[in-house]
């Protein structure tokens, strides 16, 4: 049976996962890369531009967990593209030919379209469907395998409401954005279904876990 | 010079300091006890009930601080009372007769009334001024000694918006309240003024500081 996990996604201090004013130009809004710089800092996003250094802390060991493991992804309509991205018929995601999925991802959207396929494993199905509905997709294309659930933050918070999710990881940056897109909303008393931690690194990101307690 | 302190004020992973629907009954609202737990755990606030144990890692060492070194406190009419309290000659704060400043506290409030003296130093005056001003007459009163930012989440926000606050150390508590009084709002890019430091504690809580850069 799969899992289901959410990995780096990022927030602001005051629980934006997104900017205010997202386009294709600037895909987090007025937060621009801040919320992901920490990403950006550490061993793992070094290598994959194959330069050497970067920090090899609690930041690197986390990020890490993104590459293994992982089945299928499922993310938003605003994830995969700026807004109006579904009137534009070669809209290919953010990621360039080789996106860094490598697998199926399921990308929610009342906008459906042919599967496009992609250099490296990754091919993007258009679907319109619940939560619920888009997970047992995702599953059965996962073979056994682990499911992401990709953000943006409506799509985290849907998933996280249900129950869907095994294991969260959110990290809190240290910036305060002030607008933009809440992840934490309608989630009251989810420290009831999930065991929380929290583990700060240096850098001042504070990574918090959320495991699905048993039932 | 008296520098000016936020100490251990409490807020949930989805920001709130307090919750709501909060009452006589119910100080907090329906967060109830729960953002304050972290500090009941400590050795701090056991020796304080004259019993022994409680924990003595980070979360001691932070909520130590408050007793030391601080001439006096500014507070929010929120904190000093239930809402209604100015309609009762008999209020006197929630703290009964010896309550633990032991300074004087400034209560912001449009309702004054005569300064009240309490047992153990703590003397409550009731001003209704701006910011700027009630610092101005805490600074008096604090004799070179430190001033503490009571709460509630509205009175810090507002002093940390204009850049009166040289140290705040806010406790992230592992729990979504959903609804109450929010912290972080209108607080974009607080972080160029400040430096913000993060340290979690083995209980779950996360220790913000923001330290006042220099000018």
């Amino acid at each position: 049976m799969s899992l289901v996990y959410v990995q780096n996604f990022s927030v602001s201090l005051d629980g934006f996962g997104t900017g205010q004013g997202t386009s294709r130009e600037a895909p987090f809004g007025h937060a621009g890369e801040r919320l992901h710089e920490w990403m950006f800092l550490t061993r793992w996003w070094r290598e994959r531009s194959a330069e050497p250094g970067g920090s090899g802390g609690v930041d690197d060991a986390f990020v890490r967990r993104h590459d293994v493991g992982i089945g299928a992804e499922i993310m938003g309509a605003g994830k995969f593209g700026y807004p109006g991205w579904h009137e534009d018929p070669d809209w290919k995601g953010w990621w360039g030919p080789n996106p860094p999925f490598h697998t199926p991802v399921f990308v929610l959207t009342r906008h459906v379209r042919a599967p496009i396929e992609m250099e490296g494993g990754t091919t993007y199905h258009f679907v319109d469907a619940p939560p619920a509905e888009a997970l047992s997709m995702a599953r059965e294309a996962a073979r056994g395998q682990g499911i992401r659930i990709g953000g943006g933050a409506i799509v985290i918070r849907d998933f996280l409401a249900r129950g869907l999710v095994d294991h969260a990881h959110v990290a809190v940056a240290p910036i305060l954005l002030g607008r933009g897109v809440r992840l934490w909303d309608g989630l009251e008393a989810l420290e009831q279904n999930y065991a929380i931690e929290a583990t700060s690194s240096p850098g001042g990101v504070t990574h918090l876990t959320f495991t699905r307690r048993a039932p």
